[in-house]
Formats: C-alpha cells, sequence, structure tokens
C-alpha cells in the first residue's frame, strides 16, 4: 500500500466535500475505523466501540490525525501522509490546543458512529474557540465513497473470497455426524490463520438442525447429524478486506420439506443474480428473490435483507433489502443471500459475494457446493 | 444462569431511577451489548457499532426486549423475563408498533453508546407519539451497578483469570528465539479455545523489541531475539467473563536499562497495589505509581492510565488514571498496568488483575514470572 493512493483519496473527499452543498461544511472529521483507514492506512482498530483508537481532521490546509500515546508510533508507521498530533488529555480537553493548527469552520462529522455524549462535548468546546467551530453531519460520504472499490481494492477482496472458498471446500469435505458445531466452527479458524488471515471477517456461523432456523446461531456444543440442515457462514480477513459466503449442507438426504426449501432459496438466488446490472435499484433486486420465496409459501421466513456490500468492513453499503433502494454501480462489491428459516426446524441459506462489472456481476466466492433437488 | 438474577438486576435498576433525582425518567432504553447481557442474559453482541441485535425497555410496569428476527428465537431462550418484540421493519419505525404496549413518559439513553443519528431519530419518532416520550441521558447508571461485582461474578472473573494465567506460564516456558510474534499470539488463541474458553478477551498482544514500545501494538512477523523485552498482555472471555494480564519476559540477561525499567515497573505496580482499599480515590493509586516511574526519571513514558475495570466487558469502570477519579468500592474488579516504553527501544508492562476486599485487593491472575533484578 503507498501513500499516493491515501493522498488521492483524501483529494477525493475534498472535492465530493466542497461539491456537496447539502453538507455544509469545509472540513471532516473521520472516527470509523474503516474509514480512518481508507482514508490514512492507520489500521488500528477500536478497542472497543467506545473507545476511539484515534480520528482524522481533514480540509484543503491540514492532514491530522489525532491519536493517544498507545497509537504514536504505529500513527507516524502506517499514515505518513498525515501529520500525527498525540493528544496530552483526551480529544475533546486537547481541542484548544490541536486547532490552534487547524484553519476550518465547519467540521463534518460521522453521526451514524460518533455517539450522542461525544457530539455534545465536543461540539460544546468548539464552540468555545474564536473563532467558533460548528459540527454538521456528513451524512455518509466516506462510507459512499468505500462503496465503490477500486480495481485493486476488487483483486484484494477476490483473494480473501477465493481463501475462504476453498477452507470451505477442505471443512465441508470432512463434516461427518457427531462433530459439535464448534468444533467445525474452529478448524474454520484455524485454516484462516494457517493460511495467513488475520483473522476471520466475523464470528462463524455453524449451525445444525433446529439451530440452522437461527439466522445468527452461535456454534454450539451440538452434534451434527445426518440428513439435517447444517449453515455455515464464514468469511476471512486478508490485508484488511473482508470475505463473506454461505453454504447449506446435508449428510444424506434431506425430507422433502427442505429440498423444497433448498431449491426455493437458491431458485431465488439465481434469479436476483440474473436481475443485478449497473444501474438497477436494490430494492429491485431483493424483490426478485422475496417474491420468488413468497410465493413458494415461505414469505413469513426470509426476515432479512437480501444483501450487503463487502469491503473493509463485513457489513457496509450498499444495501439490498426491501426497503431505502439505492441504484447499483459498477464497482459494488456486496452479497446475495437470501434464506429461508422454519422456527424449531431449521433453514437454508445460500450466499455469494459478487463484484458489479459492467457486463454484470462476478461471481467473487468460488465454492461448488450445491444440491441438484 | 438463573431468571432470578436478572429480575433482581432490573428491580435494582428501578430503584436506581426512581432514587436518582438527577436523571429524569421512568423507564431505561438499554443498547449496550454487556448491559443487555447483565439485565436480561441476552448474550448477543452487536456485529458492528452501528448494528444493533436488540435492546431493553424497562420500567416498572414493562420489560420488552425488542430485537429483529435474526435474534427472535435466541432472545426468547435467553431471556425468559422479558417479552421478545421482533420488529418488522426497524426499530425507529416500529416505535408506534411497540409503545402501544408500554407505559412511561421520559426514556432513559445510553448517552455514551447511543448514535448521534439514532438519537436524532429516536427522539423525532417518540416525540409525534400522543402523549411524547422525551429522551434523557442514563449517565452511566447500568455500567455503575457492574462496577460492583457480585460474589459469583468474581468466581467467574477468577476462573477466567485463572485460565489466562495457565495458558501464559505454558506459553512462556516454551518461548524461543526465532518465533514470530504472531505464531506465538496464536498458540495463546489456541490453548484459550482448547481449555473451553468462548476465546480471547481482546486481540493478544505480544510485542518483542523495538515493538514493545507499542503499547497497542499488533503481533507481527517478527522474530523474537535474545535478552530483548516481550510484552505478552493477553486474556481470555470464559462464560462471558474477560480476564487480562500482562508479562514482560526476557530470554536471557537484558541491559541495564531494562533492568532499571523493569525494577521501576515492578515497584511502581507493587506501591500501587499496596496503596488500594476500599474508600481510596483511583487518581490517588494512579499517583502512587505515576511518581515513582517520574522520580525514575521515566516520567515522559509512561502515558496510559494504570488500570480499568474487568467484568463482561474487557474495559470498563472503575477507571484508574491520573484524571476524573473515583471512590473504589469492595466488588471493584480492576487491573493495575504501570507500563514504561521508550520509543525504537522498547518497553516493559506488568499487569495483574484484581478485587477489590474489605481487607484490601486480592490478586485474581496467578502467574509468578517475574524477574528479581
Amino acid at each position: 500500500m503507498n501513500t499516493p493512493i491515501f493522498e488521492e483519496r483524501t483529494a477525493r473527499l475534498l472535492q465530493l466535500l466542497q461539491a456537496a452543498t447539502e453538507i455544509d461544511c469545509d472540513a471532516a472529521w473521520i472516527i470509523k475505523p474503516a474509514n480512518r483507514r481508507y482514508l490514512s492506512g492507520f489500521t488500528a482498530e477500536d478497542t472497543q466501540l467506545t473507545e476511539s483508537s484515534g480520528s482524522l481532521l481533514i480540509s484543503d490546509e491540514n492532514r491530522w490525525l489525532v491519536t493517544d500515546s498507545r497509537y504514536t508510533l504505529t500513527a507516524e508507521n502506517e499514515a505518513p501522509s498525515f501529520s500525527v498530533y498525540t493528544v496530552k488529555k483526551n480529544f475533546v480537553e486537547d481541542i484548544p490546543e490541536f486547532t490552534r493548527h487547524i484553519s476550518f469552520s465547519r467540521l463534518g462529522f460521522e453521526e451514524d458512529y460518533l455517539t450522542w455524549d461525544l457530539h455534545q462535548k465536543t461540539g460544546e468546546k468548539l464552540a468555545e474557540l474564536s473563532p467558533p467551530i460548528t459540527l454538521t453531519p456528513l451524512k455518509g460520504m466516506v462510507d459512499h465513497m468505500r462503496e465503490i472499490k477500486e480495481d485493486w481494492e476488487v483483486m484484494a477482496l477476490e483473494k480473501s473470497a477465493d481463501m475462504i472458498s476453498k477452507i470451505l471446500d477442505e471443512v465441508i469435505g470432512d463434516l461427518k455426524p457427531g462433530v459439535t458445531e464448534k468444533e467445525v466452527a474452529w478448524r474454520i479458524e484455524c485454516l484462516a490463520r494457517e493460511n495467513g488471515a488475520e483473522g476471520l471477517s466475523f464470528p462463524s456461523i455453524v449451525a445444525s438442525g433446529p439451530n440452522s432456523a437461527l439466522p445468527h446461531a452461535v456454534p454450539s456444543n451440538r452434534k451434527i447429524q445426518h440428513r439435517e440442515p447444517i449453515i455455515l457462514d464464514v468469511g476471512v480477513r486478508l490485508n484488511g478486506y473482508c470475505s463473506d459466503i454461505t453454504r447449506t449442507v446435508f449428510l444424506g438426504e434431506p425430507d422433502d420439506t427442505f429440498k423444497n426449501i433448498y431449491r426455493t432459496v437458491l431458485h431465488a438466488q439465481r434469479s436476483a443474480l440474473g436481475q443485478i446490472s449497473p444501474s438497477v435499484q436494490s430494492t429491485q433486486v431483493d424483490a426478485v428473490a422475496r417474491n420468488i420465496i413468497a410465493d413458494a409459501g415461505f414469505g413469513a421466513y426470509f426476515g432479512h435483507g437480501l444483501g450487503h456490500g463487502v469491503g473493509l468492513a463485513t457489513h457496509e453499503g450498499p444495501r439490498l433489502g426491501p426497503r431505502e433502494g439505492t441504484l447499483l454501480q459498477t464497482g459494488n462489491v456486496f452479497t446475495v443471500e437470501p434464506g429461508i428459516y422454519l422456527p424449531g426446524k431449521g433453514g437454508v441459506r445460500l450466499e455469494e459475494m459478487v463484484v458489479l462489472e459492467t457486463a454484470g456481476p462476478r461471481i467473487l466466492t468460488n465454492n461448488g457446493h450445491f444440491y441438484d433437488f
């Protein structure tokens, strides 16, 4: 990763800021870890959601990375295009100090990450300055930038998807009745690390039998059994980039109900994929899958959205759901993952990760484990 | 874990709400994962800060757990003392629907977790109700409850601390020049899982040589070497409860600088521990360690606080730092972890986790790896 990438992105953000008349600000305060990394190269995560490892202050004349002493050296190493300022007390208390070096008056903030409390405290301190600085919501400007992947980002995502696809191949090949969900999940994590991933992109879901009816099941000590659905929803993080794939597996032939459900989910997914092209509304793609599932009589059992963007975060834009549509664009990378979940019985989910190219979606996940029921 | 615990805690919260004249509200909206779990037993984490897995609404007459369809069954299984409401659209859009079943007018919210954006949207929707509901900051009320551990929580924390202490024993015993920081970190993670922990309580820090000067170093491919400091800062999560311990290790005798630093840090830590008793100010304990380090000439190289509470979260109250003191109380569980970090050279940190009892602090971590330089 080289510095010009971050300089280019930062310059692009400033152009967008200037052009966006509905967002009246002349600087951006970036606190989301993925956005911070995207613009500066600073890889630190927030150890807890309420504990920031730093933030960026970006204006025409300023490139500041404000952090605390735990991260000073890391920040200096990773983000050479930014000036690192180490707070003496904390971000809020240090505002009078570091704003001496800056020159803006209307600061955009990330309203879906900044807590109410920190907004209050920061806002008050900025208002006391002379001249005062005001806070304005950035309305997801950097998140939107991240939705269009650069070519090398697509390659990074493809590598990540490829790794998890192969791991899943190996794990599915070895599945046997009697092993527990936890054991399978742990195997996946070991393979991810042995293959050089930083780790998982999210805690693996390995859900068997009735547990597969829980879309966000946590792996348990339940032993997997013959003829029941086993959902594996997994991903790795490789060079910062996340992957996400789901397969539903049966050891031995399932009953007709699950064959029907499986067929329906697969049909819904393939049909939705067929509908995807640049400038299509995301709600329209979701509707294709949702209608097929509803027509098959399972409308009440598909409660989540059809998919989500994937990149430096496992869940990002664009969202594909029944509400709040967006026009899909070339360079978007997202999942397509319909599911049907019968409470107490079990469920089926199938998920691919695709990049949208001019010619249509190209599937990045690469695992052929499907049934032809 | 049985239901009466959650009923008792919820009742206690309501008593506190009623008694707290500075917090004018008759209900609490709980969104922090650890607080949610503490009051209800619902174990789900938030996959991202911006993606809630649910929240609690608690008033004299209501015990609601509002979640979405991904978590309905888990919530019903884990939180039987709450009524589970599954949103049809999302929390904000569903407010007119589920508030039909509730009976309060001033709702306390967690201002250090709720985002500015969600506060705006929720506040607007609640204001449209008739009669309207207003939002008021809860000022950390549930977090404060969690700072005083129940006896069985201390036992759970002791088990967690004991597991990581033993793992560290094994790992330190096997350390050899030539293994990488990443390999050591991965070994710790494997041992945690093999021993039955849910996982790590935070990403392990294994930082050798100059990397040990970074208080939050990420394990790298650097090979550990003779005579240099190796900081291992690690913890597991066992039955929900976190542990946290740090040792600094040398393979072969270090130079006089590091011997001096090690001696100073150990002396600072033991002196701070000697100062701890119920009703002592946390700032006073921090000052004991900080002054010893400053007197030894390293005042500029100890940039972080002395310690933090540990429980369902790795970092919680009480905080032990130079600012914003609090009176330490019986039942507090926290770390004592001074450090000295010389940029470019290396650092030393030593950390114990203690429970404060009437007679003084009892160390829960149980690893005797110290040097008598």
